[in-house]
């Protein structure tokens, strides 16, 4: 459900209906936030089952009771304390097979600060769970796949990390994952240069060296993969399966701008299927009955279709 | 005419029928290279007029005699040569007032250094030329116009220049010229943070504070002006007129992403209007008569709409 004083609980209530159909849907949150907003939105409340009595056609829901009333759009511990545990409910249940993906809601980063939970987002929570050192975050909509070398870092920090190490990961990974997932045979992998131009031989930067020697070795190792190349240039015509970005905005830019509704967040590398919708908690419309579910739909079609 | 060994040629060939309209192009180039290409494209060697003697609906040539046969998709001195004096002539034209406009076809950065001209690009030298220190590199598209603060540097030079003092002559730049030439009369502009989130506040980042402190006084000015923005989440909705980008691919990705052939290359801030395809010289396919002349007749087009 993540943070209850975002959209999360309101973007569920209104994907009720696609929800249940190829799988059976275990909501972790808080019951009273269900509650409060199918009244304010003036639906029906949904009926639920309990966790593992569902049949297909059914909704499950794990209700952590942590929350009284919630007031939307505002910071607090107990909010940040209730996000985290919805999560670390659904990892023991991934972990004991009960489910075989994840299709979370935006968490506030100051909440879980404040509630003593030190990583800046879910992937990070999720890689840790899971002891695993090699994942990726992807975005993707229906035209593009982006994967990104670097995430939540200042851009100064970007140039000194791209390591021929860390762009050969990003680009195994994706491959993998391409195949074991998404089901393409033979993926097809374009990278992105860091500097204008991609360095222009040179004269702009030199970090595509780097780029250049991991994209060669993954290449030596069977994977079809070029570049790098200029990024402004790159996005218009998509004749790849996927595209790497060395950093947060080169990547994010061309999905959210060609359709920012139906962008998701595939976290790739873990050993099940993560996915959420490109959007934040949304504090500034929380609990107003506005919010748009496109994303948090796509997210959950895209974690069936992948799993 | 661009670099004669480029694309130049053939997208001004492909162009006639939509030049001489509403204004009387003089082309500046090597009319060798021209007749090679209309025999190339199997199309009729135009009729053109000499330079001040043409009416509506003609178009003038000044041939400047630099190439006797060309060789397409090369880097040679003597084509950097040519196309740097193609711009001199244009310039000198502009300076005695017989042009108000200039579109300017790519040219060659290995070429013109072969030449011993040392700059960038053509930017630079047009404001060389005019003794103009505050001027605005702006891609546009019909979608979008985006002004960068910083442009062909490498990446990792990027956050050391982002000063108040930069990013508010960005400002004042674009807002002018969307007055004076775009014809707007209340121009609303939106500002790209630096950092992924914009900073979030300073977790990701800092140099927002300079950006917002350029923001703050261009608002005292009177400039409707807001930011810094995310700028992965800018992009999608365009509820401004221009928006302000802090790097070349942070500004170029959404623009060339979402119409790649329509995007235009306009140089705010000089004495005169300045427009050119967003593409480059194409080498690659330079000579064999597939290049798409959108983007030259774009420039062409917003040249003549906005003197």
């Amino acid at each position: 459900m993540g943070d209850p004083a975002g959209i999360g609980a309101e973007v569920i209530c209104k994907s009720i209906n696609i929800m249940g159909n190829k799988s059976i849907p275990v909501i972790i949150g808080d019951i009273s936030v269900i509650r409060d907003m199918e009244s304010r939105l003036g639906i029906k409340h949904q009926t639920f089952k309990r966790f593992r009595e569902g049949n297909k056609g059914d909704i499950e829901f794990i209700d952590k009771g942590r929350i009284k009333k919630i007031k939307y759009g505002i910071s607090r511990k107990e909010y940040g304390r209730a996000s985290y545990e919805y999560i670390m409910e659904a990892l023991a249940i991934i972990k004991a097979g009960h489910a075989e993906a994840l299709v979370t809601c935006p968490i506030n980063k100051a909440s879980i600060h404040k509630a003593g939970v030190d990583f800046p987002g879910h992937t990070e929570i999720l890689a840790d769970f899971f002891h695993v050192k090699e994942y990726v975050m992807m975005m993707a909509n229906r035209k593009m796949r982006v994967s990104l070398v670097t995430i939540h870092i200042p851009l100064k920090e970007v140039p000194s990390v791209i390591t021929k190490d860390r762009v050969l990961s990003c680009i195994n990974v994706t491959n993998h994952c391409l195949k074991e997932h998404f089901r393409v045979k033979k993926p097809i992998i374009k990278v992105c240069g860091l500097n204008p131009h991609a360095g222009e031989n040179g004269i702009m930067g030199n970090e595509e060296a780097f780029i250049k020697s991991a994209i060669d070795e993954a290449v030596s190792s069977g994977i079809d993969v070029s570049g790098p190349f200029p990024a402004d240039t790159l996005f218009h015509k998509v004749d790849c399966h996927a595209f790497i970005a060395m950093y947060h905005d080169q990547g994010l830019i061309p999905v959210k701008t060609t359709d920012f509704k139906r962008t998701v967040n595939i976290t790739l590398g873990l050993p099940f299927i993560r996915t959420s919708p490109g959007h934040g908690t949304g504090f500034d419309i929380a609990g107003k009955g506005i919010a748009d579910p496109s994303g948090f739909m796509e997210a959950y079609r895209v974690a069936e279709m992948l799993s």
